[in-house]
């Protein structure tokens, strides 16, 4: 059994909007334990559409189409859909009702080509949506001998996603009666093919649980997912092969649940009462702007310093200028420093510091691109590394604030 | 004409990886004068890749297959075209000798799987890979009465872009000769909907100019696309347009050939022999991260603060306790004395403060999620604005830093 996604809208057709809703129910159909074969985007033409949905209704056993299902003569899904199924739409008596109650309420008359929403194909049922004024609808109808479950949902993600909660348990009823499970390992600055070494001997015993590693700026992800007869069976499968590859990569892994590294730095912070300050050079408030993306972090994060120029790595951070003349910007003498200064100057239990070069530019002889001094100091001391991280500047930005994080996370929790 | 682009390989229907090579393709199929119709994800499944090539090659003039050229049994797209199209393949002899060039430069034989890389399709022209070892090819033929261009590139981007470039002479002597141009003008600040109001009088009276309005965080895109029988005329028609749209749209325009805020702000600091400090609250170093993304930005970019904590406030920015005790962090008269004090402290020639409420918590009564106030200050003195922005924390975030680095930009344009 497999399901195909069909994205619809001439947008989605250009070089500047993709489809990102097809990924959201990817995750949703695979924990049904049920594989996407096929995506497709389409645009707002009815020969093409036609097309697309009967291709899809005869080769996939459940099609979700997103997209088309607004009032203007763009809005095509549902003609559309009814003409490949060859079956006809009639407008549903509780919606029209619905539709115009709305319109009354804002005091406004219901523009006619409003009323073409409420059409429902035959023997479909109403899918509610308390976002937007466009319901969706599912029906289950034979195409060369196969039962289909057709889904037809709204575009905007706000309004699809909760609508995909609603039709999750019609789904459940459709496919052959099976339970999945999913857990995420994290692993911080370690190279893929090292961490693959590590992993690959003790996943591929387990032909039970399917393992995906995905890798990006020093993150590697260990994504699991196995079936069961019971929730419980399948969360036994991933969390067994969890703990075997948590046991193996000891301290590499940061986070067992997903949560990414900022947040967990956090809550190791939250945990033990203390505070974090950084001075960012190479970075340039990146790695300030990672710890502030979550809620709340105004309780363990008080800010820092964006220095920039030498002279505010002195001002801000106390860094002597003889030492930046001596050893040059970019040296573990200045990174720690830096992460010592901003300790001092901001109250903070924990100071870190980071300092590079993320070119293109700005390279000598002996400091090449990619060179990122990363220091952290707390009341025990300070410790650095050195790096040499691969990538165009944007990576080598995210490369050292992830190897920032990760530094503070072991520090903290030695 | 119309095009198809079709991605292959199982690990775009999984919830965590996704095509973006075919955003590219877009834009330069767009500039020959052909729009994209239909894209298709599909696995590695022989049945539905056949299933997926005989459709696209009734329905599409031209179709561009990526992926699935490697040496490996998974790599099935020449096979499948092959069968889609009932025409066989068979082994380029040069194709064949690079290969073995290729291996015996490493000294290692080559593995006979990877022979099946030199298979062309009948009629077909090889396209050379210089940064891999699957090449790609194109052939042209005739399905159902038309002539259709099938064309096979490779799935790794930095594969596949140079190759393109090889392939658009071809593509271009394939499509009615045509010529486009393109220009993007993009405006800070402006609703999509007041936007939009300003635009439509003056773009819709263009016909021979096609205008795409896209809108995120604070931010509105104007894409201009028009054709020519020379690239001349081409761009004379998106040019008279884009003059008139800037005339109209006056200081709200930023850039007028796409360049990012950012970049903008730093051209006009760096003619002017400016340099700019930040201070920032609610942005946490967003605000920083953008200016610095720029390579070369240090030459007017010094740094500033991440003063999250209200003792920071007053530390790095001067800002007095009792004016915060007073007002409220979030406050114009906070925001303008981080202004001043960034600036005074740093001894840059601007500065600008951001404070604010990202939400989900830290609402009161009279100071909602979404309020921001952000301040810029220079030699002549200080202004500011306050704003209620939507959405959740991260836009209001981006949102705040867009509506700091607009402010400035108006301020040392004036």
């Amino acid at each position: 059994m497999h399901a195909e996604i069909i994205a619809i809208g001439s947008e989605l057709l250009t070089p500047f909007k993709q489809d990102t809703n097809s990924l959201f129910l990817t995750e949703k159909l695979n924990l049904l334990g049920v594989s996407v074969a096929f995506k497709v985007v389409v645009g707002d033409e009815r020969a093409h559409l036609v097309d697309v949905a009967r291709n899809a209704t005869k080769r996939s056993d459940i099609v979700i189409f997103m997209g088309g299902l607004g009032p203007t003569e763009d809005d095509l899904t549902r003609e559309c859909v009814a003409e490949a199924l060859s079956i006809s739409l009639h407008p549903d008596p509780e919606q029209i009702a619905a539709l115009y109650t709305r319109f009354a309420a804002r005091q406004i008359p219901m523009p006619q080509n409003n009323a073409k929403q409420a059409d429902l194909l035959d023997g479909a049922v109403m899918l509610r949506n308390s976002r937007g004024t466009a319901p969706g609808q599912y029906v289950v109808r034979e195409v060369e001998g196969r039962r289909r479950m057709v889904i037809l949902l709204p575009g905007p993600p706000q309004e699809l996603k909760p609508m995909t909660e609603q039709v999750m348990p019609v789904l459940r009823e459709f496919v052959p009666p099976n339970h999945f499970a999913r857990r995420m390992l994290r692993l911080a600055m370690i190279p893929e093919s090292q961490a693959d070494a590590i992993a690959a001997p003790i996943y591929t015993k387990r032909s039970d649980v399917q393992t995906t590693i995905l890798a990006s700026a020093g993150e590697v992800q260990l994504h699991l997912l196995a079936s069961g007869v019971s929730v419980g069976e399948a969360q036994a499968k991933v969390d067994s092969l969890a703990d075997d590859l948590d046991a193996a990569f000891g301290l590499t892994v940061y986070s067992t649940e997903g949560e990414p590294l900022e947040e967990i730095v956090g809550l190791h912070l939250g945990m033990r009462g203390l505070t974090l300050a950084v001075a960012e050079s190479c970075t340039g408030g990146m790695l300030g702007q990672r710890l502030t993306s979550l809620p709340g972090s105004s309780r363990w994060f008080v800010g820092g310093a964006i220095v920039y120029s030498n002279e505010l790595k002195t001002k801000f951070c106390g860094v002597p200028a003889e030492l930046i003349e001596q050893h040059g910007a970019v040296s573990k003498e200045v990174a720690r420093a830096m992460a010592e200064g901003i300790r001092v100057v901001s109250g903070a239990s924990v100071g870190v510091g980071v300092t590079g070069i993320a070119g293109p530019g700005g390279a000598t002889e002996d400091k090449p691109v990619g060179l990122v001094y990363v220091a952290v100091a707390d009341e025990r001391g300070t410790e650095f590394v050195e790096r040499n991280l691969p990538g165009d500047r944007e990576l080598i930005r995210r490369w050292a604030t992830q190897q920032a994080l990760d530094l503070v996370r072991r520090r903290i929790t030695e």
